[in-house]
């Protein structure tokens, strides 16, 4: 059976609506409707999420139900909390969300009791972490461990990098975190000049602990530790993945192994054992917190009605802009400096998630899927791109997000980050025609109707990092849902990988170029004379 | 006269092929001509562009070239060098090409010698720079200046940021800089808790000298020296701008007030008086390679044959990719971690100079015109968005750059690196169809064909950094001349801008909610509820 878009009755309808009756002025939806604020707008206690500057109409949005009706989101959203297998091409369950249940909750997958094992290694990192805190972990010579190395790359590494960031005001003191992703050797370089080899644990986070880049560098630092202490220091190495033995191979101890399990992508596994680097600057209190944050956006993804439902609004209204008014990219602009590395860490997420071109069951798409995802803090962005989101010819979804208490900022600036927030968004939504005495001026027109989300929150602490982590998780996963794609595989990442491997021999000068592509033996005749 | 591209008969020759031909396969063309590499790639000294891997044939090239002609870019160009009014809506010359001619160029605009004022420029900064360094420039209480904290945004301070982190090298020891431009106050917390009163520069830099954030932050710096020091500290303060009594007002004595012009764009300024807090860092000589880096591509620029010139090329490429081809983005993506920044320059320099739809007579463009401009460290971005760029369903032009040189890479892991670059531009170019055995896993095939420039040089110092600034801002200069658009001005920054300046009485609580659009009131509401 064909699962295109276009079988959708409730998809050719939206597109015969546009069609028709083309774009309406966002001025003209707010004028026709004193409601409208209220009633396309969600929230989840203090966050809340404003669509109602994106030019829909009820008519709109009553058709984008029904096409989640007709591509059956909601069974796909019980699927993914009930361990089906969801990830078809890879044959496994999606299981992020187990990974922050409460420890009574019940979820069996083939016979097995997933919470009891998520908690398990939650109580087994909890134990470690509060080891380190409590200055009660040693290095070789026997004084405590008051350095943390995290070694990973991408879903390994990017989560804590962007959630240590975040929560910086929440790491006061204690243990310091150094992390080290790049293949170069600078990153780790930079480490070991602040470091002491005697007092620092390096955790090693890899799913299949065979990355090159993270194996890489962590036999470096293996090297580099054994030199320091005169023999092997097995013991300040910890390490994360799927694989035990090869862990062990590695040299691992077991007592310093901990498991994540196949059942969850490195872009989702912030909650799982890859977090145990933040959890040790944090504290287990807070990396709980976080945790909590990430269930109390599950509860409601899973239960609220879909008009009120966050994730499921962000991610029809993704369809509509990308794949039916022709949007190419999505640019997330948090105003604050502790959200620096969250959009590229949304980044990871939406685009390994959503760049695919087949469908579930094979069929080349019959629409555009995921978009272009970038940001930058806000204030930035005004001024670098955000001349090119005003006046620019292409269409993105614009998404500003602020925390609202003043206490979130520590100089008296609130008032005016607020103001261009909100000032911005005003400015993209309505836009503005030259003023009479301006009319000869094109380039002060302001067409307005760019697409624009507003996201507000009291303050950003642990428990809301971790709604907004799981927010977008979850717009992520219906966006997937509604354009039958699978969000949870990356094959496309394969090839290159794979091409990479067989040039190594060639740039070491092991074996020649006879059969390579013109352009790469080019390029190696190059690097052969400059390098 | 209509400046729209549809009036070119080259242009419409240039869409017939397309409608007629398609894409012909890359593999096709390497098949059909062994010359490939050598006839589409560009070369200055050890800086080598290969655009071999894009889809065009060589009437495609040929069709590109009468585009250029018709558009008469060669005049366009040298109206840019001459000091030309090329940035129409503002009625000024763009002249940052004059920022780095050497002493002995002549350049007079509307009477003046420009050159003589650049060096003039350039002198006054090469004696602070080296009394700085020499330790000869004193705070308060008589020690020598050990800090610089740098306050600028977008223009004034991108590109302070981005050669700081790629030229780190070149700053060992002496003088440590900081910068700060985020409006929050936690750059500002950030920078006093690192630095001693008495031993710090502050060097304030906007060229109006109104930017809000940027006086904010400065005026905060002031009172926390005023109360250091028990006095105000004029002296510590230094201005760069084009408004003498706008820095006098604030305080900076006449010596420490630098001057830039208003025919330099902010983005284009690291080579002016804007690059002092980096020179200070990196010294007088490594900033004065720095430059010589862009006059070597400068020179290039504007002398080299269509066919053999980097930026001429690039920029043609670009037209064609994005207003022929739909490619809706440009991903940048550096294999060298002092280039983490560089992404972030070059996005400014491009959306905001591209970011425009009326041509430089007021027309609407007939064409899309800049593109999503994004990037990332190359081996991170593998492990993030590389899925997307191998099987999403948009199209962007990927740009691998990379040093060749060994000693560029402080552990030896080179050849992986090297490796990765050329295997990735092989995938993106070449793609895979899937083996029989996978006939059936559609998810594991590669289409190819996707668009991907290669970059390589020797190694990243002043001069190489130099041509790469160059090389991007011709290329986008190109672009801009190719659609008819002025690639100096911003207008679209201006609304937002004086929206927020209205919104700022309404949150400080100083005036009521009653004019405003019913979104913008909405949030107020949840700002005060949560705030």
């Amino acid at each position: 059976m064909s699962n295109h878009l276009g079988q959708c009755s409730a998809w050719r309808e939206l597109i015969s609506r546009i069609e028709e009756y083309g774009e309406p002025l966002v001025s003209d939806l707010f004028a026709a409707d004193s409601d409208r604020f209220r009633r396309y707008s969600c929230a989840l206690e203090d966050l809340l999420v404003d669509l109602s500057r994106h030019a829909l109409d009820d008519q709109d949005w009553q058709g984008l139900f029904r096409l989640a009706e007709q591509r059956r989101l909601n069974e796909q959203v019980e699927a993914l909390f009930s361990g089906n297998v969801v990830n078809l091409s890879e044959g496994r369950p999606a299981l992020h969300t187990a990974l922050r249940q409460p420890a009574d909750a019940t979820l069996q997958v083939e016979g097995e009791d997933i919470t009891a094992q998520v908690h398990e290694q939650l109580a087994r990192m909890g134990e470690l972490v509060t080891a380190l805190r409590a200055g009660q972990v040693f290095g070789f010579d026997g004084r405590p461990i008051t350095d943390i190395v995290s070694i990973g790359i991408g879903g390994s590494e990017c989560g804590v990098t962007m959630a240590y960031e975040a929560l910086a005001p929440y790491a006061q003191g204690g243990l310091r975190l150094h992390t080290v992703s790049g293949v170069d050797g600078r990153e780790l370089l930079a480490a070991w000049s602040r470091i002491d080899p005697a007092t620092t644990l390096f955790v090693v986070a890899s799913k299949s602990f065979t990355t090159q880049e993270t194996l890489t560098n962590a036999r470096s630092a293996w090297q580099w530790l054994e030199q320091a202490a005169g023999h092997a220091v097995a013991e300040q190495f910890v390490g994360i993945s799927v694989d035990d033995q090869a862990m062990a191979d590695f040299g691992i101890p077991p007592q310093n192994r901990f498991f994540v399990w196949e059942w969850v992508g490195g872009r989702y596994s912030l909650p799982s054992a890859m977090g145990l680097p933040l959890a040790a600057v944090i504290g287990m209190e807070n990396f709980r917190e976080l945790l909590q944050g990430m269930h109390d956006m599950d509860t409601h993804f899973r239960s609220a009605p879909m008009a009120e439902n966050i994730p499921v609004m962000l991610g029809l209204l993704g369809v509509w802009q990308i794949s039916l008014r022709g949007a190419s990219g999505h640019a997330l602009l948090p105003y604050h400096p502790g959200l620096r590395r969250f959009p590229a860490y949304v980044q990871q997420l939406d685009m390994e998630s959503l760049g695919k071109s087949v469908t579930q069951t094979g069929e080349q798409v019959d629409c555009s899927t995921g978009a272009i995802f970038w940001g930058e803090i806000g204030s930035n962005a005004q001024h670098s791109f955000f001349q090119w989101l005003h006046q620019g010819t292409g269409r993105v979804i614009t998404e500003l997000v602020s925390p609202v208490d003043e206490q979130d900022c520590p100089i008296d600036h609130q008032a005016l980050i607020l103001s261009n927030v909100l000032g911005q968004a005003e400015a993209l939504a309505l836009g503005r025609t030259p003023s009479a005495a301006e009319a000869a001026a094109e380039h002060r027109h302001y067409s307005g109707n760019r697409p624009v989300t507003l996201v507000l929150f009291k303050r950003l602490d642990p428990r809301t990092l971790g709604r907004l982590v799981a927010m977008h998780e979850h717009r992520v996963f219906v966006q997937a849902a509604i354009w039958g794609i699978n969000p949870f595989d990356q094959w496309g990442v394969e090839l290159g990988k794979q091409l990479a491997k067989q040039l190594v021999p060639v740039l070491r000068g092991e074996s020649g170029v006879d059969q390579l592509n013109p352009a790469t033996a080019g390029a190696i005749d190059w690097i052969k004379r400059w390098g």
